[in-house]
């Protein structure tokens, strides 16, 4: 029997635990992954070597690696001091490839087989571009790493997302798209890392074209400033007009509660858990699926990763989210039969 | 039948020319690396991250890798701009697997896995020492590097030249002497490469008590400043008076003349060739094996690795070496017939 095909679209830990999870399973994946990222050791290797951003790519290649645990977590290892403080290793791994082979993506295509990689992980393009934001009143905030930590995008009002230059999209992030049976997108930061995808023109119009069954992966906490007003359905909604209509199969939508101390934690610092009422909209085109997706592991980061050590407590497991996509892959012809399954 | 089994000495690109030979023969090989080294990439990791110094390691690791040729680019890479600059990938590599597996012992062993590494390269020592000369006017010289910059050494005289603190041998290159057939010390810079392995006082005397045939690569030119008076009986003399007597049993030396604007050039530099007259010295307890060593290739290297493309020039060729040194580890019961051989 011919491997399914499944393409997955994001960025950053999203896709990580995402990529983690599916990659148990016997199908062939296509880690279509944002191009974005301007901040912290991916930012100054932009600035200072004039390479593409590597740390999207960077997760998605270690999710997927088959290689030992010690080169997994070589490379994801921080430098904790000096003037390398900060630098994510597999950041250096991808940035001297693509200066030995010539092009971010061939760099990706040695780092692909030196990792033992399962699956490919493909640029949204090769351009080197920037995410800016145009808020109603006219001002512009530029750059992933500016918007990410700007509180005020949802009170300001987003007149304009977009990227500078316009980017032509990667040749072989469509064809994946064209031969998919089911494309993922996210879970991940609604601005930051999934949108930047859509904003390659070609892919919204290639995703919105295909036959390929659409799920996204609604996230679990709102994030603060940015999408603190949005709800399950509203996310589809801007989901689907990036894409250009109403495209969105299936949304996966965790029905676990975190514990209270932590959900407490998120909402000091103004992230709430995202809310999902069935009644609230009629006639939805698209069927949520409600199940326990909480991650209840603790975590180590390093101690150099600042963000991440603060931002994913309450999160995904990647198991049970990868069972509910193959679950949903498979259903097929009885797809009709479970409009229950809200 | 059981492979033989062959230590080599050093550090440096010496040890790289010598490895990328041998390791193309059916034999096991252990190199055993200086770790002394404070300059460049090197000294910034080791006083930023305060790991021990990757360089040396790194290139005996490149030399004797069968992974890629992508791989093995890498390792050597330099970057060229931003924070980066000068550092090489390579060592960057050593330096975060240190950390991650806790020693540097044992991040070289993981690199060796990930390198695929034929053969074993094993630090001298794994203590976080500093290379120290003191003039015979009292004066010091503080870490490799400076040593390497001054060329007041010869002018001044060595009185004393020592690791500080006292270096404790590693036991793994302890046991790769014991059990050696054939012992390899050099080419490599005589007071930065070579002599720093016999400084760690057990290393020189498991030399001298072994049951090896103990062959010395002579360099093929004078280092500026340091042994600009040194012919090859010297240079033979200095490195038995740091192994406790007269333990050397061959040493080769390098018969053929570069082309004369190679010379010119370095003689501009008060580099000059290493002088070997068969007749001025009676008795000598070792036999000078001459023969063609010489490398006819011309190299090109990282613009960022500014010392390399200038000392690189006149050099062995690792193929010839190899190939002599295979045939002397051969010669058996036959070498007493070869007194000739000179």
């Amino acid at each position: 029997m011919k491997r399914k095909k499944i393409v997955t679209i994001g960025g950053g830990t999203g896709s990580f635990t995402l990529l983690s999870g599916l990659k148990r399973y016997p199908v062939d994946i296509s880690a279509i992954v944002s191009m974005a990222d301007d901040g912290g050791s991916t930012g100054t290797l932009r600035d200072e070597l004039g390479v593409l951003p590597p740390g999207d790519v960077r997760q998605c290649l270690v999710a997927l690696s088959e290689s030992s645990k010690v080169m997994r977590q070589l490379l994801n290892y921080r430098f904790e001091s000096g003037g390398l403080e900060g630098h994510s290793f597999g950041n250096l791994l991808l940035s001297a490839l693509e200066k030995i082979s010539g092009s971010f993506e061939k760099g990706v295509n040695e780092a692909i087989k030196i990792l033992n990689v399962k699956g490919r992980v493909i640029p949204v393009t090769n351009d080197d571009v920037n995410l800016i934001i145009k808020f109603k009143d006219g001002k512009l905030i530029k750059g992933e790493s500016e918007i990410n930590h700007n509180f005020e995008i949802e009170k300001k009002g987003v007149e304009k997302i977009y990227l500078n230059p316009k980017a032509t999209a990667n040749a072989e992030a469509l064809k994946a798209i064209r031969e998919a049976d089911m494309i993922v997108i996210g879970p991940g930061n609604h601005y930051c890392s999934i949108i930047p995808n859509f904003l390659v023109k070609e892919i919204a119009q290639e995703v919105f074209n295909s036959k390929a069954k659409v799920i996204y992966n609604c996230n679990l906490v709102n994030k603060r400033g940015h999408n603190e007003k949005f709800d399950l359905d509203r996310y589809v909604q801007s989901i689907n007009d990036f894409l250009g209509g109403e495209r969105i199969d299936f949304v996966t939508f965790n029905s676990k509660a975190p514990n209270k101390k932590l959900i407490e934690k998120y909402e000091n610092q103004q992230e709430l858990l995202i809310k999902f009422s069935p009644s609230k909209k009629k006639n939805r085109k698209y069927r949520v699926v409600s199940a326990n997706l909480l991650s209840e592991k603790t975590v180590k980061f390093s101690k150099a990763d600042a963000i991440a050590s603060v931002r994913s407590f309450i999160r995904h497991d990647s198991d049970k989210l990868a069972k509910l996509l193959m679950m949903i892959l498979e259903i097929g012809e009885y797809e009709n039969l479970i409009k229950e399954i809200v």
